[in-house]
């Protein structure tokens, strides 16, 4: 049996080494959107790996390197944590209280531009080992890390780095990149992700506007041909029209339903922090709602563009239109069922001339809620919390878990020192202290339980 | 009867100082829709009008002013100008060979912004009445000047000041903005303008953006609203579908369609110009094309604006999103009309939440082609071009003439210096100097007729 109090006493005395850690990493920009300061952040997380013993490769991808660390330990077990070194854009920057790339500590907590998203989640990891290798010296199960500095940008080189890289990667266990409390502080496990595949739809009639006046009756005009397009693929009830979208959707199971109703309410909450009157469907809250925002799959339009955008009036017929379109996906749907399927539906409704430019995707996945390990992190924090996690079996959101659960055939959890209010990608993005502390004691929980 | 030999040597005797003129006049910004130089270039035009014995006023309108000018001549009869002293925007400002607001000479033309629309017509009216003046001594009839300073901008204010000057304004005829030779130097008379009714349609549906993996199935979403609005609107079939829409439309007369008939061919023009392959309905060229571009009312998006619109994607749920949409409307359509069955169209579609914001308007009108003014000015273009001017009975492009039309009840024609190589709108806008001459001279012949 592991001796946590001599464990947790080197966190508590060693918390502000770890803070200054944390800082350095956070004071070196690496936001991938703007391809800024990546391959820089990816040596200082393989330099802050060399140190704690791991050996090190930093892979190509062809866009941000990954940084791959290995270490062994005492057990033939093998963790694998997966984290990301990229950041969301800080803009817009006067909406922060202090610099988004001067770490600052007020009210007990550190603020910084990925802060908790996610560097203060991979740097509790490293800190957990190094409270762990105090006691022990030595690991209690063999550790990988497989750090990405593209995440926020779709992970767009992961997924055939990680087809590339199986027999590397291979591991019993994985820990997602974060975690953490909600409003209530309940530690949340939260098990699946919506795949997703995200589409330009554009057309083009011309080679440049027209004047309104001239051409209004007699030419074609890129912003309609965008509307009428769009408007074959779901109509004001919801339902989407392409033929065969809903046909590999599986339903949730009763054990997914039943893990569901025991989450918080939502609909006060969603009401007030966004505004809105009423929600689709006839919905009104409850677990039904709750069931409708993760287990149906979308077709959200999230932007519009074409012709004149400016105050008042411009009297042009578009040359060109587009649509930035966003399908959330539900299990076993997958991004090239979409795509396939939206093109002969264009074609089939006489908008062949619409093009689709597909910027990314990933199928949806999920890890089951009575697998062994899921139940074992579940119950290991009792001791950090005082009560077990709470599951959520699938959340709305995407992200690049499909090849780790389906290639390496690895169950995924989460686990962090996140809370409710971080302001993941927004201004003054935070990590509490004390949250810190905690999350990092419950990866001590997580390593010893996997490595018995 | 007039000699015009003299008149004519005065205007080429004296055409450097009245390009000196010009050019002041065109040195003197005057953007309308960056309210830039308005009030300066107002008591610019107003100087010019004084040098030459006119009662100047220059009248607020609650925008840039109006400059009315009077001067009696012999004979009892009062002919109105119409012109404007304001301009486009000059940009994209890298576009142009020399800068817009310094008028340059060079291989027989004056180039500056304005030069064509409207300042070199407004000049050359001045020019044409120095050359009568230094002849006769007097006008030929009594002149009026209106001048006024936001036609680039809708002419926002124009009808409102028609209407409480009518009496002021009183006169027997109205010489229009401008006018010149179409590609083949043929000069032409432009005699009708399409009305127009624009709006900006706008759907918010939240506060703020939402996360798409969140809200996509359970939050409104403001572009879906809009994209659905706008498809009961116009279908593919390009049948505009507000009920009563079409009721007041009166088709072409028979001698409007006699002269749509003789005009140039223009299909090949446009698929060449503006790069498009193929026009609406089935249309191909001819006199059906011509008919259509201008004796059709249109429903047009000019602009699209939602949500992302960078590059790559942004997984979001738009809070709002809106559409610029312009009609264009013919006799005996009007814009009240129109917003009228539109918000009656949208309500009963179920899409009262859709917010109409009218963002101006004018109704169609047109002048009798058969009306004896106009056959004394086209008649009037044989001694200056060789051959009397061609008749259009109506173009697709919209203007302030109706007041005029219809509250003044003058019969209009247009006459001017303008070429079809002049790049109205557009960098590097230009003014034939042979054209600025023969327009002109055309103008003497007009006062000459019109005052016998």
């Amino acid at each position: 049996m592991t001796n946590f109090s001599q464990i947790d006493a080197y966190l508590e005395a060693h918390l502000d080494e770890s803070i200054a850690e944390l800082s350095k990493l956070c004071a070196q920009p690496s936001v991938a959107a703007q391809n800024w300061g990546l391959n820089e952040c990816a040596a200082l997380v393989a330099q802050m790996l060399t140190a704690r013993g791991f050996h090190v490769e930093i892979d190509p991808t062809g866009g941000a390197p990954v940084v791959f660390g290995e270490r062994k330990g005492r057990s033939n077990k093998t963790l694998l944590f997966y984290n990301h070194y990229d950041v969301q854009p800080a803009e817009p920057l006067e909406l922060w209280d202090s610099p988004p790339f001067e770490p600052t500590l007020r009210d007990g907590k550190l603020y910084a531009r990925g802060v908790n998203d996610d560097k203060g989640h991979l740097v509790s990891r490293f800190f957990a080992l190094d409270a762990i290798l105090a006691a022990q010296n030595e690991l209690p199960c063999n550790i990988k890390f497989v750090v990405e500095g593209e995440e926020e940008i779709s992970s767009i080189h992961l997924k055939e780095y990680v087809h590339s890289h199986a027999a590397k990667l291979a591991a019993d266990a994985c820990v997602w990149e974060g975690g953490g409390v909600d409003h209530r502080e309940m530690p949340m496990q939260a098990l699946g992700l919506r795949g997703i595949c995200y589409v330009e739809l554009s057309a083009e009639c011309a080679k440049v506007d027209t004047h309104s006046g001239m051409g209004g009756s007699i030419f074609p005009n890129a912003a309609w041909r965008l509307v009428w397009a769009l408007n074959t693929l779901k109509g004001p009830d919801e339902r989407i029209l392409i033929p065969g979208f809903y046909d590999p959707v599986k339903p949730p199971s009763p054990r997914e339903v039943e893990l569901m109703a025991a989450l918080p309410e939502t609909s006060q909450e969603y009401r007030k922090h966004f505004g809105i009157d009423h929600f689709l469907k006839g919905l009104t809250g409850g677990v039904e709602l709750r069931l409708a925002e993760v287990y149906e799959p979308t077709c959200t339009i999230c932007g519009l563009t074409s012709g004149y955008q400016g105050p008042g009036s411009k009297t042009i017929l578009p040359a060109r239109a587009s649509a930035k379109v966003d399908f959330r996906l539900v299990p076993d749907q997958t991004p090239d069922q979409v795509l396939r399927q939206l093109r002969a539906h264009l074609d089939a409704q006489g908008f062949s001339d619409i093009q689709i430019n597909f910027l990314g995707g990933e199928p949806p996945a999920r890890t089951d809620p009575d697998d062994p390990f899921v139940q074992m992190v579940v119950e290991s924090a009792r001791e950090v919390y005082g009560q077990p996690m709470q599951i959520i079996p699938m959340i709305g959101g995407s992200g690049p878990n499909h090849p780790f659960i389906e290639v390496l055939h690895l169950p995924i959890v989460s686990a962090g020192v996140g809370h409710s209010g971080a302001s993941v990608h927004a201004p003054n993005e935070n990590m509490r202290l004390d949250m810190y502390l905690k999350g990092t004691k419950h990866i001590t929980r997580i390593l010893d339980v996997f490595s018995a």
